[in-house]
């Protein structure tokens, strides 16, 4: 296998902020990207054919490896033919490796350097995850990308204790690389593409591809030795871990800005659960490419709406009667038919359709920014695409 | 105002059944037809693009006056412009009076000669429903069909109850004619329609229609008197109140068929709250035309989906690994794209996904059936279509 699983070709580049493509086996995905988070098989409240729809337009989304697991099981869907078949999708899926989700479990779990017991949060049940484990999960699942089977540290973590972690997390990565090339070999990919028919994936392998995670807390020096120890193993893109864990907004923002200009140039670069829109520019803006986070989706949920004039909570008096829509410069399909005032009504009266609404649109201002980030920086107009976004977020929605 | 506000064309007929178009102010309605319940101001579950798609492609939703009264108010629905508007729905509305729901109450509300005064079931506030006041948030929601508003006996009710009762929708139904074609003056109607571009259509007044209902429990000959009273007042369409609350399915059956066949012939029949798809085949044989039910919906909502072998239940485990769709001679959007496998799943883990899908699948087989009714009844069919529909649902899914 010469070729590779994935490609990365920059297009255009505006100060530290990058617009490439991402060549994965089902499809070229132009970042910067946003990938909604699709936990159990499902972008909470939202059809696939939602996802695809022009005013998403989504390229690639996230499943989580722990969660599919436990529930229905890789067996069972690697049995029904891979995560894609699965769930009925045919665009490109990253998976993480469940490394997080262990660690958030807290007191329920044990690590050690063969890897992770935990309880299951479903049945209570001994489990085991480990790097071997992780990638022999995401192997049945068939993901176009598989993440590295990591450990967190805390945002608080102290140097010691956050270079411990660093150094497991680079004992794990190694073995992740090594069972994920093994269950390549053996063809354990339940994702495997034979061959694609467009031109641009025609130099790939078809496989799965495999991302590295570097981690160290705040600490700058413990960063830059996790990135060097990652590159040093060699993966196919580089992901950011161990941020928005409860860190300050501005430790976050200052450890993207020095490592991501670090990280190999040619590879795609992900940063791992962050964050709000205004994140997500600020992160562009210090060179990420990739970004997923469940805010759009659960904030849905619970009545808040991410619009280009700020946050707006749904349940607020204020729209009983207002019959514009969430956010008059938002063309999405909910912003086109949808009052606030029918909004607010659904999400009083406990209506599904609030969330299904209101995720829409949130999917749809993430995405649609993303969009704008891109044209952006391939017009070399970032700076000020940057500046009146920020305004714009920040002046409040009346 | 000398044009009709609703118009009724018979195409085919074979036996009792027919198969016409229902003209309404926001297009014409092929019937028989089955009407998606969107109690609240939603078919729960389902966004109304999907609702229009091809596959679903709803003529015409239902309402329900009482929960709309009570959440959010007739007055913020007439201020957002009506019930169209509000929910962004342009095609046809029809809304029940609250009667029935007010019926269910039992013990929370008193029925007098002059209306009914209950407890809101949201705040317990003290309410007044009467003709009067249905026919006036009626108004407001501007719905396009309006139904009477009028009195449920049990299904089990006496004699001499069951009377009584017949005969207070009677006086009802007189005094919401009344009240109605006062408002119609009144330009109290929120979805007026000044012109229709559509030939069919220049023949309507663009005015709300109003149904009458007729009531008597079992009792054939009451029903009779019934429809006899009601007719006299006369209506745009008449509707079968007080069926499929309790009594026997064969009840239910012997009165359609006794009272249908005397229903106007040139006028629309609907039989109000039923019901299965075996019930709706059967009492399109007994002549009706159009129904409602909630049956697709909260039985989606419940892990229940309904195809063309019978009922099954996404619970199961028999359908943990089964890649096949819910039902195999389906061509809706889940059934394209989804597996029981999957759907077992999202039901399984609680996500809202499997509510929305099955819901969807339910509606497309209620409506599918309706469509395969009309195709049938106008080839002359529809007795071997009844046959084999009835043949299919009662063989079991395997």
């Amino acid at each position: 296998m010469n070729k590779k699983a994935i490609g990365y070709e920059l297009i255009a580049r505006d100060g530290q902020a990058r617009s490439g493509a991402l060549m994965t086996r089902r499809g070229i995905i132009e970042t910067p990207v946003f990938m909604p988070v699709g936990t159990l098989g499902t972008v909470k409240g939202t059809r696939f054919e939602a996802l695809e729809a022009t005013d998403l337009d989504a390229r690639i989304i996230l499943g989580n490896t722990y969660h599919l697991w436990l529930r229905p099981g890789a067996e069972i869907i690697a049995e029904c033919g891979g995560l894609h078949r699965f769930i009925g999708w045919e665009r490109a899926l990253l998976t993480d490796s469940g490394g997080f989700q262990v660690w958030s479990l807290g007191a329920l779990r044990k690590i050690t350097e063969e890897g992770t017991e935990f309880r299951s949060h479903v049945d209570g049940s001994l489990r085991f995850l480990s790097p071997e484990v992780s990638m022999e999960v995401q192997a049945a699942l068939g993901s176009d990308i598989v993440m590295a089977f990591d450990e967190c540290a805390p945002g608080n973590a102290s140097h010691e204790e956050a270079r411990e972690s660093m150094l497991l997390t680079a004992r794990w990565a190694r073995r992740s690389r090594s069972r994920f090339c093994a269950l390549q070999k053996e063809d354990m990919d339940a994702g495997h593409v034979d061959k694609r028919e467009s031109p641009g994936d025609a130099q790939l392998s078809g496989a799965q591809a495999l991302f590295g995670i570097v981690q160290g807390a705040s600490h700058l020096e413990l960063r830059r030795e996790s990135l060097e120890r990652t590159v040093e193993i060699g993966f196919d893109g580089y992901a950011l871990g161990g941020l928005s864990v409860g860190e300050e907004k501005s430790v976050m923002y200052s450890v993207v800005e020095e490592i991501a200009p670090l990280m190999p140039p040619d590879s795609p670069r992900y940063l791992m659960g962050v964050g709000t829109p205004e994140d997500l520019v600020e992160c562009v803006a210090r060179g990420i490419d990739m970004f997923d986070c469940v805010l759009p989706t659960r904030n849905g949920r619970t009545g808040q709406a991410f619009t280009s004039r700020g946050k707006l909570n749904i349940k607020n008096a204020q729209w009983a009667r207002d019959t514009r829509p969430l956010d008059e410069a938002c063309v999405c399909s909910v912003c086109r038919r949808h009052s606030r005032a029918y909004l607010r009504h659904l999400y009083l009266t406990g209506e599904m359709l609030a969330s299904i609404l209101l995720t829409h649109h949130n999917l749809a201002f993430f995405l649609d920014t993303m969009r704008r980030v891109r044209q952006a920086i391939r017009s070399g107009d970032f700076t000020r695409f940057r500046r009146e976004f920020l305004e714009g977020v920040n002046s409040g929605v009346a």
